[in-house]
Formats: C-alpha cells, structure tokens, sequence
C-alpha cells in the first residue's frame, strides 16, 4: 500500500469499505501532509482537525454509512459549516460561523464524508488573487476562484474537496493545479447554503485525482448516489473538438494541448473526431455570461457594499459599481439570449455530437503577481449549464499542467463521466491514465 | 387624509413622495394599530422599533430614496435581516442574527423602504398552524406559510409584507385575509438569503391592500423598478376560466367566487370569457409539485433533522421521513414531467389565452384548530412558475374573504399586473375596487 495521503478517493473508499485502512489513518496521513507542505501552499483557511479526528473514530467503529464513509474532504470557504468558520473569501465574514452546514455539505456529511478543513476561496468567489499558490511552482497562480481546493487536492492534502463556478472557478483552477475537476449541469447540485455570486449561473462541483473521485463527490453532493457507479461507455460516442469563438485567446500550449486530446479522442470516438461551431446562437455567450455575472453581482453583494464597502477590494468595487449600472431590461434581454443558445445547444447535442472537448484555460497557470488567470474558456459553458470536465493532459513551457475540458449535452452527467473515464484510459501517458 | 395606518402602500408612497406625509408618521401609526391589535392577531414575531424611527428620520430629512421611500414593511421571518432574529418559523433559530440580509430585503432598503419587524412564519414555511390568527375572525387560520404578512397587511399594521410560496404560501393567505397577493415568475426575486424548502419551487413575493402595492413591493425586491409602473391595457386579453383538475376540492363560496370573476372579466375581456382546460402534459401537476417539494425539503432540511430533530414538529419530521424515502430517479422523472408541462402551458398562453382566472384556496379560511388550510389550487402553477395575483373578491358562509387568482403567461408579471388593476377597477362591489 503506498503512501495513504496519495490514495485517490476512489481508491481509499474501496479500501475503507473493506476496512483494509482506517479513516484516522487516512486523515492522519492528510493531516501529516497538510503540515508538511501548508506554509508553502496556503491551502487552507481553517482545519477542523479534532471534530475530524473524532469523526473518523466514530466511523471506524461503526457501519459503513454512505459512499463517502471516511473520507477527508476539504470544503472551499464559500460553503457553509456550522462548525468551522466560514468567510466567503472576505474579511467581512471572519470568525462567521453559520448556523448551519449548506445542503451539499450536509449531504456529503451524511454520505460518510468528513470534513477536514475549509479551503481558500477568492474574495466571494470573484477574481482578486488568493494566499494559495500552485503546488508546481509557488510563483504560479492555482488559478480561481476554488483556488485552495484544487491546490490542496493537487498537492496530496485531501483526496476531494469542493468548489464552486460562476465563470470558470473550478475548471481552470483544475487545469492550472492538474487535476479532475467536475462542474455538473447547473442545478444538479442545490447552492443553499453557498454564499451567491450569480444565482443564474452558480454551480457547485468538486476536485479529485480521478474521474471516479469527482463522480463521488458529486453523488453525494447532489444525493443522486447512482452517479457514483460509472457504466462503461456502451456505444462509441461522436466527439468534436470546440475551440469557441474565443480560440484566438489559446496559447501554444492550449493548441498543443487540443491537438493531443483529439489524437486521444481517435481511439474512443465513433468516426472520426471532427471540428465543429457552436451555433449562431451562441455568438455571444461570453460577453452574456459576464454580463449577467455582472449584474447579479451588483445585486447579490449590494448588502456588503453598502454596510462593509471598506473591507471590499478596490477591483471587486469597481466590478459592483459597474455592475449596478446595468439594468433590468438588459439583464433581460441577457437572461432571454441564454435560454436561446441553451436550445440552440440541447439541438446540437441531440443532432450532430455526444461529447465536445474544448479548451480548459488560455494556457498554463499564469504568473501569481498576474491575478488568478483568464476564464475565458469557461464563462460560455457556465452560462449554457453544461456538464463540464477537466482532465489532465500534457504541460506548458513552466512545465505546469494543461487540461482540457469534455462537455456534454444538458444533464448529461453520468454520461459524461463515462466518456471521460474512456477518455483518461486512452490517454498515451501511462501516469495521466490514473485520472481514469 | 384618512388615518395613516389605513392608507395603501400605493398611496403611502405618493403621499411621501410629494411630502405630505412624514415617514415617521407613518410608522407610528402602524405601530399604533400593532399596539392595538398584535395581542390578538399575533402577526409579528418581532419589531425593529428603534432601528425603524431611526431610519424614518434620516428618510425624512434625505432626499427621495427610491421607490419604497418611508414605506414600513413586514418581512416574513424566513428573509435574513441583519438587524432582527431571523428564526425561519423554527425554535432551532431562536435568536438568530444573520450576518446580511437577503438580497431582496437588501433591495428593499436601498428603494427606501423601512423594515419594521419580522412577521410569522410556520416552520420553516411547512404546514403546522402558526399563533397568528386570521383578523377577521381569531378562531379561523390566516392561512400559511406566510401567514404574519398576510394577516398584519390585511390588519392595516403594515402597508406591505413579503412572503414566499411553494406550494400556496402567498395565494392562499392572501385569499383567506381579504389582501392582494403576487407571486411573481419563479427567478424574479432572487432567493439568497431566504431559507430553503424547496429551490425548484420557492418563489418571493409580497402582500398589500392594491395591485399598485404589490407592484411595487416585487419591483424593489427584484430590482426590476419598471415594473412599479403599470400601464394601462391596450388591447383586450384573452381571458378563460380554468377550474382546474382539483375543482372537486372548490367549496359553494369558492364556485360562487369563481362565478362573479366570470362576470367581472367579461367587462374587460376580448370576447366572452371561455372555460380552458390545461393541457394533458399537465394532468398531474399537484402530484408532481407536492412530491418535488417533498423530496427537496428532506433535503433542504437533512442538517436540521439529524442535529435538531427534536425541535422538529412531528406532523415535519414525518413529511421529512416520507421525503428521504423518494429517490433521486423518482425525481428526476418528475422535474422532466415539470419542464414538460411548462412547454405545453407556455403554448397554451402562446395560442388561446392571456390571462386564466382560478381559485386560489378550496374555501374561506377554515377553523383555526383545522390547521393552514389546503394550498392545492396553488400547487400546480407553483411549479409551472407562472405569475399569480390574489384579489379579493367575495365572502363565504362565516363572512370570511374568498379571493381568486388571476395568472398569466411565464415571465408577464408586467402584462398580469395591468390585467389585474382592470379587473379590479371593474368589479362590481366598489370598496373591493380599491385593490385597483
């Protein structure tokens, strides 16, 4: 048995379920990680190491309670626990303790699942650069707004942790830290108790070393448990590479990192792995996306703005006040484009492709003092409420990973983590194969 | 100028505007008739007395907020507010003070308008009978779940409450009390911040004395300020009578109701006013509604249950029993049945019809020992989202009001609210016209 911090979700879970490792032994290992390495990563804001460890006795005694039994999870701080403290990112929320767990993580609770600590999110999930730094090289960015949860799952401190994405805050933090991140389909997993951003556009997710570990997660997250069971693919999919209207944003590195997922696509894809466009009516999903993110920003934070403006950042000011400027009949006519392109999608996915592989990031993780990284690449597929998931796939000229993402059509969850679990077993790399 | 406390929130606001009334005037006459009434009615479950004279003041002295300028307001006790307990109808928060408020009461106050007090909510919006009594007569129920809101506006404690519905927790109480009601589209107002039942459903609205009361209140609480205008009708609606697949449930008085809104929206009406059936894709609506409901508060409430299940009434912790029961299959079928069933009714409002009247309870508010009443001819347009208004309209056999709801197509909350004003304006009884 190697290192028991190492372990996957999934593999832990097997081993759990067959008591071949106790979960204190598992959060111990975590814990004994986490002191290793915290001072450099600055994964975490807090660490509920003795609720934790008296979890983990409890479920070691007892009957395996759920898919989750003893695993450690980390919980990014945009979540609420009702016995951690909970900041949303922001120094107006310190030593907040909400009088409640959010309904994902009382699901995950009730799943087995321990919750080891809080991650660090960015200020209210938006893009003012967090404390985390990328475990590959500590001058990078982890990428936002799930920074500490991806950095932490990267960097061997917890098997799963949580996130969340509005723009692009699990799917690129996943590629810049190289790591499974999992964005279900908008609604799959119930956002009471996360503090909103964008009501319209807020998906809870998860971070694992696998596909199997974010199928997991989400599972319990979403209480649909048979997500946790991934069939294999049955048919071979039709898959087509998007590169989005924004593909002259890609970098080297992304093109490089798409040319290698087609090849990868080949030898799983029914016929031959094409190109193809998104509709017309999606045009302009990216400037929509931001601008409902926009709009609904301004709403949804007007409550810290007006009481707590000093302790806002400049940057997020500055978004709130342009924010507020827009107004109902634009966000309107936003809320209507994105019904249409949303249809416009369903048919495409109906008509002509299974599964769209896309890129996850511009390219490898930026420089820290450059911010958390473009989302891009993301906004569209937030604002259309698609399955979204990053792999793994090659790495850039800092030698820090490039992911890309598959997507597939509207509650196309459970399908999509087939598919991409193929996918990760055809990858030529005999170490990226283990994300399968 | 008739007594303050008497004047709709409507003309309240005209009045405050032009300033010739104080703020704080108003507030203390509604604190006045609390004084007077609250020992009986039993709507508030507490005031902000001090914070509100403050704020009256300041308003007073400043120049015009926004469009709920000095306006006291009752906020259903399941809005987070910053400055009072917010306890969700539930001993498990008893003396709890959220950080923020939710973003609609936030809103609200940037409109100008003044939080006066939480009103009474039942637990955690479900059905047990709450101590408010219905201020027609105290031995009959106000209705539930927004029951304080309904029974202090209909009081003249309040000019405007919010509430919340979903199942009937805004339409029935509104019609039991005798005040207008809007629930408004399903997304209009948004959610954070409100304590969650059931997010599929969950719909924010208010109460007041007239359609330009509730007009305002949704247009301060979505920040869709256009929406406080009502413009005239330009042309005459298509209106039909739709009974419902549950007009078996509807009582004498409730048919009687049922006959006189035929008569009065001839008045107004493009042709003669038809009987609609709802399409097939829609037979089993309130079955589908009552078991999403169910299956999303057993888990909207699983942290409540395992860590407070003792303060869970029975009549709840048994709903929550049979709800952890459903599987996540069972409802997934039923959130495809309900997407179905919004295509068919979006077709329906396409095609044949712009306004459909319909009961909105089965009869006069019933005995209060009887519990909430029957929320079942709300259920059904609950879940398909479309926007409801409650207008009083007839009394039944106690002398209780019955109302009846008038609902339009999804997303033409604009279009319902001028449809309602002309309905009301053209019913027969003239004191009832005043909820024009």
């Amino acid at each position: 048995m190697k290192d028991l911090e190492s372990l996957s979700a999934s593999q832990a879970i097997r081993a759990l379920a067959r008591r071949d490792i106790k979960a204190t032994d598992l959060l111990l290992a975590c814990l004994d990680r986490i002191g290793q390495r915290e001072s450099l990563v600055k994964a975490w804001v807090s660490l509920g190491k003795e609720n934790a460890l008296a979890r983990a006795k409890e479920l070691d005694k007892g009957a395996i309670k759920g898919i989750l039994h003893g695993l450690p999870i980390g919980v990014k701080d945009l979540f609420d626990t009702y016995d951690l403290p909970t900041g949303y990112g922001s120094p107006i929320y310190a030593n907040h303790y909400p009088l409640a767990d959010a309904v994902s993580v009382a699901l995950m609770r009730q799943a087995g699942g321990i919750i080891l600590g809080k991650t660090v999110s960015t200020e209210f999930a938006t893009f003012k650069a967090p404390v985390t730094v990328n475990p590959h090289h500590h001058k990078h960015t982890p990428g936002g707004s799930s920074s500490g949860s991806a950095a932490a799952v990267a960097d061997f401190m917890v098997p799963l942790a949580t996130g969340s994405q509005t723009a692009g805050s699990i799917i690129r933090p996943a590629s810049y830290c190289g790591v499974v991140g999992f964005k279900p389909s908008y609604g799959k997993v119930m956002t009471a108790g996360i503090k909103a951003l964008s009501p319209a556009l807020d998906t809870m997710g998860c971070f694992g070393r696998s596909v199997g570990d974010v199928a997991l997660g989400v599972a319990a997250m979403s209480d649909d448990l048979g997500l946790a069971e991934i069939p294999e693919l049955h048919n071979k999919p039709r898959i087509a590479i998007c590169k989005t209207n924004d593909w002259s944003l890609a970098s080297k590195e992304t093109a490089g990192a798409i040319a290698l997922a087609r090849f990868t696509a080949e030898a799983i894809a029914k016929g031959t792995v094409s190109d193809i466009e998104l509709p017309s009516a999606c045009n302009e999903l990216t400037l929509t996306q931001s601008r409902i993110m926009s709009y609904e920003m301004a709403r949804t934070l007007s409550f810290e703005q007006k009481l707590f403006g000093k302790k806002i950042s400049s940057v997020l000011s500055q978004q709130l006040v342009e924010g507020s400027k827009i107004n109902y009949e634009q966000y309107q006519m936003d809320m209507h484009y994105a019904k249409a392109a949303r249809f416009a999608i369903d048919q495409l996915f109906q008509n002509e492709v299974d599964i769209m592989i896309a890129p996850s990031a511009t390219g490898e993780a930026p420089s820290a003092k450059d911010g958390t990284g473009n989302p891009v690449f993301c906004r569209g597929w937030t604002l259309l409420g698609l399955p979204c998931i990053n792999l793994n796939i090659s790495s850039g000229p800092n030698g820090l990973p490039i992911g890309v993402q598959l997507i597939a059509g509207p509650g196309k969850d459970h399908f999509l983590l087939s598919a991409a679990r193929a996918f990760a077993q055809a990858l030529p790399d005999p170490v990226l194969r283990d994300q399968a």
